[in-house]
């Protein structure tokens, strides 16, 4: 499939514009640089097999006939080709003799493909230096406690914004190990709303400021996003349902976590960004496996970690990079989203979206029907056209369409036109 | 390549022997009961695709000419009728239009191979129906915190015998949670033996009695178990890389957990065996990942799975009943491990192995040479002879020969016939 192979150059960027510092205890700051700085030094020996050194103009494929379009939340549709390629060397990777997932994770196979990963990664977002990428376990409700337990002792303030259900768990989650407040709470509005950030009553004191960049059951994404207001504060992310979708500004955040299993991979990694200088002084009560210190300086190999999902990831990472980057990928996105917005626009309420307009997510998108005795055969037609899990999420009802990096724009598409008929059938 | 279609009967043994009792919270005993038996009630619509419904006695396949014999500790190698079979599903899971890597872990396909794997793994452990199993992450190290904050209070104590690194290693990071003695250790004598059980000086008051069951990285194996001396006390064992290859009476436990990526499946996904009437009292600093209750409650999905590797996990379940259980399992690793171990004994020195006679492990053969200048050559030449990762651990040094259920009795035939030949050529 592949027409050209060409070594992948990594053009990470190195930017790194000044930022509140994070002083809880600066003789760390240095503490893994050492061993972390190994890492770099172990060379990466694979080569990304690129199809599309340049930004992509081709129209997005036509998946094959024997697939579904799949509009799960996660996990979640993945690009075919990665899958075609996954297909292809499962069985013996790159001629080594094994499957990836029968390799020792210190193995030079294994290291060459968790190093381009991150490389890759890196490249994608234009990490700064100063952070560390982590390949963990656990998903985003394991980050819930790991954030607070290695940034907060246990009478330190920290703020949430809750825009939606996980932000919810996770301003939960913290009660155990730090002292949270909640300063915003669309829970009343049924979480269709970000507010004005001119108008948060931010504690000067709180030690971070946490958001959910995008949440999954209410479909509110952040356009832009709050600066804490204590100078030594930081701003903290779960991006799991957008990240990757679009460029972000790293350097504004002290962690951004996601889980791999929306965009950038199957289930089972969590991968957490961080500012070094933010890393080696956890709370004593903290699990070995949720200490960051142990993670950085280990370089994500201090236990065995989910090899395979992170071999996907990768593959994955190289197949965003091939599309353009980020850049690239959210003109998609934003593409995708707006035909089926329009759509539920131009239905003249027949289609309700409930979210305000301004925050409206591209990934996820939550819909009703006026008459809502049709949803359920909305949705049986739907599975019947080969359009599957489209239903909402059951704390929220009516519809929900995901429509991930991978989801391509052929899938929205189709997913529009049956609409149209759909109400043509029911108006 | 499959030549009988057979719903696989799920003979789950429910017999229950008395066993002490753990009355912490007695209260708590049943309170996840409901939700968790709505969990029997979905229908598995999987059927197991049996070669040998009866125990096989055809001779091992002899691997592809393209696939080495990889002797890592883990992740480790996989069966390869389960590889093929997992490349033949990988696009599309038998026709339901897409990867198991994309479906939501609450739809009815995945569903389905979750249900099938516990059913699956609870027939090959005759696993009694006072057990509940959990399919987590983390690693066995997410465990060693997980179990003094679900079973104890911070000042309760505890024992831990330790034969090895990874028992080691679980009993420091107990010292986090609760209060544990350690009764024995084998570090003095370079961790080759395991004392008496009757020489155990246990504490009457402990909660719990820890042992390592195979310890990777020394090959020292319990062939029996203590028991504890507290009658309200259980035994937990981190059974990592044992697990499956031997039948085992889960009753005498009240935890079992292993990390998969050693006779099960691929890195990422932990398995936890425990009584259900252990669960329910977790201490309040206790994450919410961490908390058994949690994922007990929600049949492993209360966040995402690792759904791929929960999966591989199920078909290697699926081979192993195909091979006619764990009794037939063992025998296999029985006569592999005597022809290794005799292969050393009959070198009269040349190749020696560290570990007590009577606890030798059946999975991980540690061995050095007599002339230890020649290590390196024998790593070496067994490369070039397409057997890989026989380095020992490089806290022991030597080699080391992980021969798990999935190495074929092929593998450790060319391993001792090259190591008789590099006898030959160097005594």
């Amino acid at each position: 499939m592949a027409t050209t192979t060409t070594p992948n150059s990594l053009l990470i960027k190195t930017s790194n514009p000044s930022k509140p510092s994070f002083p809880r205890n600066p003789s760390n700051k240095n503490a893994f640089f050492t061993t972390a700085s190994k890492f770099q030094s172990t060379k990466v020996t694979c080569t990304a097999q690129l199809q599309n050194p340049t930004p992509s103009t081709t129209k997005p494929t036509i998946p094959s006939q024997d697939r579904v379009f799949n509009f799960a939340a996660g996990p979640a549709t993945l690009p075919e080709k990665v899958l075609k390629k996954a297909e292809s060397e499962l069985y013996n990777w790159r001629g080594c003799g094994m499957s990836v997932m029968e390799m020792s994770h210190r193995g030079k196979e294994f290291l060459s493909i968790i190093q381009k990963a991150e490389s890759d990664l890196k490249t994608l977002l234009s990490i700064p230096s100063d952070y560390a990428v982590l390949f963990l376990q656990g998903g985003a409700t394991t980050q819930f406690s790991a954030i607070p337990l290695n940034l907060c002792e246990s009478n330190d303030q920290v703020d949430f914004l809750v825009t939606g259900s996980w932000g919810d768990k996770a301003f939960k989650e913290a009660q155990k190990f730090c002292k949270p407040n909640l300063i915003w709470s669309g829970k009343s509005e049924k979480y269709t709303k970000i507010p004005s950030f001119d108008s948060l009553e931010q504690n000067l004191n709180a030690r971070y400021l946490h958001i959910c960049a995008n949440e999954t059951i209410h479909g509110v994404e952040f356009k832009d996003y709050p600066t804490p207001k204590n100078k030594d504060g930081i701003l903290v992310a779960d991006m799991s349902s957008d990240f990757c979708s679009k460029p972000v500004d790293v350097s504004k955040f002290g962690i951004i976590y996601a889980g791999a299993q929306k965009n950038v991979g199957p289930s089972g990694v969590t991968i957490v960004i961080i500012r070094k200088d933010l890393i080696g002084d956890a709370q004593k009560i903290t699990p070995v496996m949720l200490d960051y210190k142990i993670h950085a300086e280990n370089n994500s190999l201090y236990n065995t970690p989910p090899c395979y999902g992170i071999y996907m990831c990768g593959l994955v990472f190289e197949d965003l990079l091939e599309q353009g980057g980020l850049v690239e990928v959210e003109k998609k996105n934003k593409k995708k989203a707006e035909i089926l917005y329009n759509a539920i626009k131009e239905s003249k309420g027949f289609y309700r979206s409930p979210v305000e307009k301004s925050v409206r997510s591209l990934m996820n998108v939550p819909f009703t029907l006026e008459k809502s005795e049709l949803e359920a055969e909305f949705i049986k037609e739907a599975a019947k056209e080969k359009m599957v899990q489209l239903k909402g999420h059951r704390s929220v009802g009516g519809m929900r369409a995901s429509i991930y990096n991978a989801m391509p724009l052929a899938g929205v598409e189709k997913l529009v036109a049956f609409m149209k008929d759909f109400q043509a059938r029911h108006a």
